[in-house]
């Protein structure tokens, strides 16, 4: 009988947005179960969210390290086997780095750390330990995303030239984190999100988007990063010009003021021979333009798609998935990953797709040249 | 400790579209989990479906009835409490007839039974036994789809005149059926899908839909009916003129052979004083049309929505949800009414919301009015 | 030199919508010019028309039967060649039957003329007199539209099977006649307008459309036409079933009560082995689905269009061209045929492409025969 | 009776495509006729030219020096009034400055000269004269625009923060100029287009538009400046960072090897309120957005719109125009200020919005600070 993959969870009490969207997308797939957390540091409330959740009363934890201690001293068929790290920005490397040395495997919200250091450690602790580490950069997970990086590696496009990435939202053109908003709370804390806002919380993820897809680096930026609302401690807005490594040009912005706008992110690349264009908000639609001849409108399920992308969704054409069962394909590979571990056999490689600790330090990088270039003078920084 | 509501599945073993989609809409929440099931009238098959499913080989179960029995045999907080029927049409009514009748509350697939004589038969037995039935006619599931009723239903659009409710679809435009497709064969075996094809399997979604957004009962068709593949036993497309029951006049059309269309379900409204439009492709958006007023672009997760709709979705706006979680809304609302029933209270009226047995009746009359009038020179039947 | 084709104009005063209309439509590619006018049955009306168009005093006259009387009288370099009738649906046929008579070509609005008799007299005396006659069923005049024809023409969906278009507009959804708007005045007067209002006003565009790209031909019809607003006289809304010659099925509706549509005309056309799609307010989009295949974007100006398409826009892709443009072809494609015969050559085929009495004749009978068949309880009329 | 307008051209010979726009944007509404031209600098094509249009031989000239003196000699009311100069860059300076010294009016194309230098001696010229110039940054006279001006210049949207104004096109994404593509050949090399090709071209409207719509100046940019296609001599690729004068900052990106791009040009605005969002693609929509309500589809001829915007359309809402109208709002507005100043009277202000020779010079400081910026390290440049 097929076991599930155990997870344990910290953070992500009921209420918080981003705990719910993990512990359903590790359900979907009736691949992973959530089997015990520590849900908040306040233990009470953990408790309180445990019980919502189902958990028995001994598998929820008033902290993480009472929580990786106590299950370290469960049977091995009843231990949980992945941590899952859904807290504000300041407490992922703490909770990650105990769970790697305890010897579980880690999967944890963006950005990967408080800073590029802690980033740079939780590295080391990946590559010494061997254990597995996923970073949710949920938008790699769609399928249209995987269809749009394989055209590229598959030379569709031609060489790239130009590469626009945007990330508009507007829920933060007023100071609502100043009437108690949680989200909005950490968010705009430097004490709890970092050095960086918007070009945390969204940059980094336009930034982990463009590279993903181009399969490109970018290797110098200038950026003009802004805080527009009064009162404000963290910027809420930026605009970036990109170089990479190939030569192409690019531009990337990411704004949290951006009045009116959902959650738009969305990528254009062009190449010598054709153009893509994605839209997180329309996500089964890729957008293939060519020249001189007409845009064809790939969609999920429909015609000849790379087996990468085939692998990434569940139902026929036309009936839509979204954020959620794209934020599963990471807990998903993982939980195949894990499992073709545990049997001590090759993971099947359509499925091992998922950010990584590299993705992390190099959102980390991003973050602190993207704040610098933001106060220098000097034109181009090195990326 | 808070316990998950328990399933038993019929059909939908592994490889089954529908089943699939079922178990992920159970999974979802958290509130519903797979215990038992007779995934194939294949015994063997069933077995393996089970194992791939991580059921404990004594849960997985050679046919319905031997499930339903064994089921009965174990005790009350181990056995499974609603029976989820997700077979061909032509198995809905025995395996719900007899849930039934063991007490087991039962989610059904649509269409309800192979005719409309089964179908009055199990309303009686819903009736008699005052157990639950939902039927996933999944797409009422959709947040904007909930909007679009509550706004009617308020009045905003002043009193309905036209209807217009389209579903095209192309995947049957050649006769895949003849090429051993199983989802295409069964749907086009008149001793499996019942008299109708098309009609039954998407033209009741499209009537299912437009009574419920517009709270209008159809009142008089007109149809025309065709097989348009050579060699195909039952309809692929139709075209139907609509009668309400307060005057409005409607277009009805469902189609299998719109080349290139994938799954298109829709529903134009238009009242006195304005109009809505709503495409299950991209179902986070339902178009609000003023008269001579700019058209709005009603948003999951944006402005002043009805408490019913803010019940059914999880995300924040921008964040697309899409078809498993419109149906997951489905299981979630059954899961609590069954939860309240266990424990002696009303459940929370915006969570009751799902179609019924009397949806059931209301479809298998449409596919025999549909038909009869296909066939006749009367140009309106009574519906 | 050349010389421009001269248009003398009955109806159509300063401040009429479709006067206005032709007047840009003739002037916009520099192949005719309006010389002269009897622009409104009043003849002060007439006279401040022509002075604000900037006509001289003597060639703007007081009714339409002075006008073709004094023009003959004009050296033949001079005199009108062309009488453009842009005035309400009861004043056609008596200036075209007069103008064919005194030997001048003719432009006239549609519907063709009141009722299906003086259609069918003016055919006989447009085929007796051998003059050019067009009717500006305008929306035949899009490239996408002439694009979408020669697809099909050539096979590219194979067998069509299904069509359905539609033409939906709101503002007739309420009385607005009753308080004295010119423009739906006149169309909801039946001693102007005729038996039909909607059908008659917009119903036609849809029927001439449908057979202009299929190629084929209505045969049989069954309507359900409405009157919605009360106290209106003349129908505001029809849903029509059609089946074609060739075995097609079809959908036609078209509505003045479609509460927030402006004027959206659209159509899809489904074959054996692909789909179109076409909207008039998007004008130079054609999209193009096929099995399992993406679906593509057409537009004006990008790919590999028939000569067809060339031959009738102005400007390169991008650069959209509307309403005006596509009424301009109509104009410009006249204005070739008449110089040709004045040159006493063959005019080149790209551009003799207009609808023609014919499509009068078939637009007349469609008016009559969908009354009828809303009248009637017998389900399909021969059309 | 009144007069129409007399325009003279400055190229434009047959077979030119701004040539032919200018004319039928200056046919279209009646206002203007073309009299006269010199449309070659071969005089041989310029008698073909003139041939083609139907003006008699005397009025066509061999060069835009003997059409204005001879013109001179013409009667006041037989000669033109205004010249209309749609050459080459690098031939703008000379006939707009003999125009004006002459006495005529002018309408230019845009860039409205070669470099900078020339654009400040005919702004001399234009103020010393008294006459009036206008330059056809065309998009700024489609009706829209005009809304999206207005709506924030009457606060709708608070203090504008961000600028997104993009001009992708893909039509110079392999080297076409070499292949003797006249459009190509002109716009890439030096000697005609001046120092700049893309930023010149459709950067200048992009600038231009973004300036106008906010009522906002940019104060200074960042700009990356490229060739990507081998052998070709002018930036073909531009990405700019914007600073505004009011702490706005802004992004700019125009782009001729946009592979798989018509004309795209489209801009985003966000104040403290909402947004805006503009395609000239699709140019009778404009988005409007709001914090926390849905967003509104304003439509040309829909609801209530500025009278600035009510002055620039024709026909009713749904019958779409387009570029050539846009273009033609410029051309009817400037004649009506001619006449205007003929009768000696003031324009109705609603008509007097037409690009200036101010936009003009603009617009090539927008040009050369952009290419020294493409080349300097310096981060920021004023402007």
């Amino acid at each position: 009988m097929k076991q599930k993959i155990r997870i344990g969870m910290v953070g992500g009490g009921i209420g918080a947005f981003i705990g719910n969207v993990h512990r359903m997308a590790a359900a979907l797939d009736g691949e992973l179960e959530l089997v015990c957390g520590a849900f908040s540091s306040n233990a009470e409330k953990s408790k309180e969210s445990g019980e919502a959740l189902g958990l028995p009363a001994n598998r929820v934890y008033p902290d993480y390290e009472t929580m990786m201690l106590s299950e370290q001293q469960l049977p091995a068929d009843q231990r949980m086997q992945v941590v899952s790290i859904v807290t504000p920005n300041h407490v992922h490397f703490g909770p990650a780095k105990m769970a790697l040395e305890q010897g579980f495997h880690v999967i944890c919200d963006k950005p990967v750390a408080f800073n590029l250091e802690e980033a740079l450690e939780l590295q080391q602790i990946v590559e010494k330990t061997g254990l597995l580490f996923a970073l949710t950069h949920n938008y790699t997970g769609y399928p249209m995303v995987k269809q749009a990086r394989q055209m590229i590696r598959h030379g569709a496009l031609g060489n790239i030239r130009k590469v626009v990435v945007e990330y508009p939202q507007g829920w933060l053109s007023t100071q609502v984190e100043a009437s108690g908003q949680k989200q909005a709370a950490w968010r705009t804390d430097p004490t709890k999100s970092g050095i960086a806002g918007a070009m945390g919380d969204i940059g980094t993820h336009a930034e982990n988007l463009a590279e993903y897809i181009t399969g490109l680096k970018i290797s110098e930026l200038c950026a003009d990063i802004s805080i527009f609302v009064p009162g404000r401690l963290l910027d809420d807005d930026g605009n970036i010009l990109l170089r990479f490594d190939n030569g192409a040009k690019g531009i990337l912005f990411a704004s949290q003021i951006a009045a009116g706008e959902e959650n738009n992110l969305n990528i254009r690349v062009y190449g010598e021979k054709g153009g893509l264009e994605w839209h997180q908000m329309e996500p089964n639609t890729l957008l293939v333009k060519w020249l001189d001849q007409p845009t064809q409108v790939y969609r999920t399920g429909v015609g000849t798609l790379y087996p990468e992308t085939l692998a990434h969704f569940r139902i026929p054409a036309g009936h839509p998935e979204g954020y959620l069962e794209a934020f599963a394909n990471i807990y998903r590979n993982f939980a195949f990953c894990v499992r073709a571990r545990m049997e001590g056999v090759e993971p099947d490689p359509l499925y091992t797709d998922f950010p990584s600790i590299q993705d992390g330090v190099r959102g980390m990088r991003f973050i602190e040249k993207v704040i610098e270039s933001g106060k220098s003078d000097q034109k181009w920084l090195p990326f």
